[in-house]
């Protein structure tokens, strides 16, 4: 948690299907009657309609001392991309259900604000990767994600066929759906639904699971986060998208790389105290119970 | 096997990469020598730069006696489509690596051709789903396959949700990647990269596999092959399609409901004699030797 | 369902933790008002501290026209056995969790009785296999299992290799810590946990999956339930065993062989009415709702 | 590896089925002609006839330099136990197929050794766990392991249920055959087959992965080395064993307890210095070729 006291809240919603005036309005208020300035994104103004207090999402994360996320894990995800490189902490709210990393509920927003702004909230960190999109050798896109970024051929396409390297050793060909390569926090996403492991976000490493692999002993791999994670797209006759968090996709051509790095920013994520990441889990994954 | 002697034969050929009039012209003349007629598909045609003996897919399949595939399984499963409902039996030559179709090599056409003219080849019977895109109660779409239908979302999709009914019973929602419903032949496809069974060619059964499902208690379904399978489109926001044997995409909206049931006809199959199916798993999937 | 009317039914339990007495004392009563006679195994004649209407479990499976079976899948299992060959209906009570066999609750019972009296209730018939363990050539133990056949290597044990043919044609050799054979009804039990597919009851057909393969490629195998399945046990230096239905085992040696071939008779199992087997699948795998 | 030269090297063999006294005696002279002296352990010895040079394997650990072990990936977990805490490097040979471990061939051994000699060849250090079982609080057994540590319930058991705990946070409850908690290096051992994913040696990891678990969503978790693993035996009325490196076992009781944390000690190994560990993972399950 920053030390300094928290002066300014930033505040991001998902526009539906929440009463987001019913929610955002009282917040402000009562943010106001602690002295705290808070301002939204233009999604909220929308929903508000009002732009009194509106900032865009790069203002949001470069003036406020936390960003509150009232949403689902889509909604963090998006955000993320801009807080993380400015080190500030987010509060997620789940709206609807229970989400991994939106695991404090709407009725638990107001006690978590108080704790947090006693300073008894701590944030923990949230390791993040830095894809980039290199064509003819140059670096034609990049971002940095929180849960995965994934090659995907589209649903018309056969198959794709990646090569993949580590640290410049050739690891293997992959010929498949796709790849999804993500960090531990990510495991519990896409690559779990694909056959991969969950893995503790504490752990340094990165996830790599082919999605639908012709070979069947192609199983996912777990990687130092300190490695280089380099796919070259072999033959891509059809449509292969490269896949950001599951939110912003760009086309991919033969020849194209994608290398992927551990990110130097890393999200800083305040969880509830008395839910462990096991307990989420438990819930979400409907496993029995102690 | 006809009863009646092979008067006529048609040839099928994938363009690339074999060397197409290299096998084919000497086959013409072998089978002229045995005083056979030869018909050849267009883009036989296009390779030998020669429509003497050309005639459409359908014509082939009509008019001639037997119909003989030079490809891989590919080129089977699109020549399946017009073959198999006019009764001929197909005689599959792979020009690459073993196919779990086509598994006589080249070297092995001339003694399989001679073992089939003279009748002592038997062709085994495969069966095919009729899939039928229902569209506000209208079918418009139908289309047999050999190998499995699928519904599949599209790369930058988030994920498809899909009701499935067997027999008019509701049997779940699947939120996936997508569904694959496929013949025992097809359960060495794209079905078993799902993680589907492998099921042996003459158990009466459709087999369901879901693609990526969120819920991992979603597992491959075998049921019987006279059930009617039916799918609809919850909400389907993005790019979802049907695809056909991997071939054949249409794109599908919400509400949109696909059919899918036994296929009349089957597909009459010319297998190697000395080659069980078992002995081609062991082959594809490079298990132990005995 | 019999065409006669139901004069005598005998009654199974299960000793713990139910409360036989209190349960079955007044159902003997109500069957008596309604002129049935009623007859119980000697477990149920321990906890009732009564052997007036004791009858061995073959003589219930002989005398009576219904078995109500009070317990749990694993008591439908063991009661199978001797119920089955006499090809009398079983009405199965779970008096715990809801099971995949015994689905109708205590709650149901008496409505179900009077269903099945009035003849409403109609018991569809489920395939039993029978493994016959062969040494030496000679048949040394033979039993028929609802659920399943397994080889199972001991804890201590490092592997198990056994050779698996089908109709006399050679499949593979799995070298894993065993091999499950498996009904449809069974694929919901210990195959579905090793990575089996869901078969429905109604599918001709027996399920091979392998336990913990050495061979990431070996897949679980679907096959017509009219096959011969033969296991020869290659390698066995250490504790390997033969289970039936979870429950009775039998020690193996190297050169033993286990044949498996459906059974002449079938289990007549009556099932809640209004509950479709997909419906008690979604409950159990807790799958999402419609 | 070590800066001293090396002056004393220990020699560990299979008795079966390679030919010990064919390839040790050479070695031997070998050896001595570079005035290196050498020892062997007692297995060793009775393959030899001779018991000149013989050490007990906690001899040969602690006065030689280097332990050369001749065998299978099950010769070296063997070996580990006395080697890896006295901190000497191991110089593996397979004498049959290809090991994950043992990756030199026997053509390999002489120029190996050179390289070893001349300081070329450097170890790498593989993660060992310490396993502890507790019975009533007590520690009753501690050993450590390369590969894992497994719990496993006799063949004719019906399930364990262990409830695992980590850093003293309540985890789950696992319904399952049993549990493995392995190393990164046994994760291409045991908890491969049991659907665990390849975990690269250099993560400071550990994977725990249950064996056919009747949850279906019991998926493999991969958690941080430092963590405190605790496995606490919940109703375990018939045999289930603890085993380590699949090689020595210990029946369990209820309550029972096994902790399980990162051992002190390291192995060093050596590797072939033109093999990647991706080339050997390629090789072992027949992944496709660049």
């Amino acid at each position: 948690m920053p030390p300094r006291p928290l002066r300014k809240i930033g505040i991001v919603t998902r526009p539906r299907p929440a009463d987001v005036p019913g929610i955002v309005r009282p917040l402000m208020q009562w943010l106001a009657a602690r002295d705290i300035q808070a301002f939204y994104d233009p999604e909220t103004a929308r929903s508000l309609n009002d732009e009194a207090a509106m900032r865009t999402r790069e203002q949001l994360a470069e003036e406020t001392d936390l960003v509150l996320v009232l949403g689902g894990d889509g909604t963090l995800l998006s955000a993320a991309r801009e807080v993380a490189p400015r080190g500030k902490p987010v509060l997620p709210i789940n709206l609807g259900s229970l989400g991994f990393l939106t695991s404090f509920t709407l009725d638990e927003m107001y006690p978590a604000l108080e704790e947090t702004l006693a300073g008894r909230l701590v944030a923990s960190e949230r390791v993040m990767l830095k894809a980039t999109l290199l064509r003819g050798g140059k670096a034609v896109e990049e971002q940095c994600v929180l849960n995965d970024a994934v090659i995907n051929k589209g649903a018309l396409a056969r198959m794709t066929e990646v090569r993949l390297s580590l640290d410049g050793e050739f690891v293997c060909r992959y010929r498949a759906d796709g790849l999804i390569v993500s960090t531990p926090t990510g495991s519990t996403a896409y690559s779990l639904s694909a056959g991969g492991p969950i893995v503790h976000p504490s752990v340094e490493a990165i996830v790599i699971t082919p999605i639908c692999p012709h070979t069947l002993s192609d199983r996912p791999l777990v990687i130092r986060d300190s490695c280089v994670v380099e796919l070259s797209l072999l033959e891509t006759p059809d449509s292969v998208y490269l896949t950001l968090d599951g939110q912003k996709g760009v086309e991919l051509a033969t020849g194209d790389q994608v290398r992927i790095t551990r990110a130097e920013e890393k999200l800083k994520l305040i969880q509830p105290p008395r839910k462990t990441y096991y307990d989420i889990l438990r819930s979400k994954l409907k496993w029995g119970e102690a």
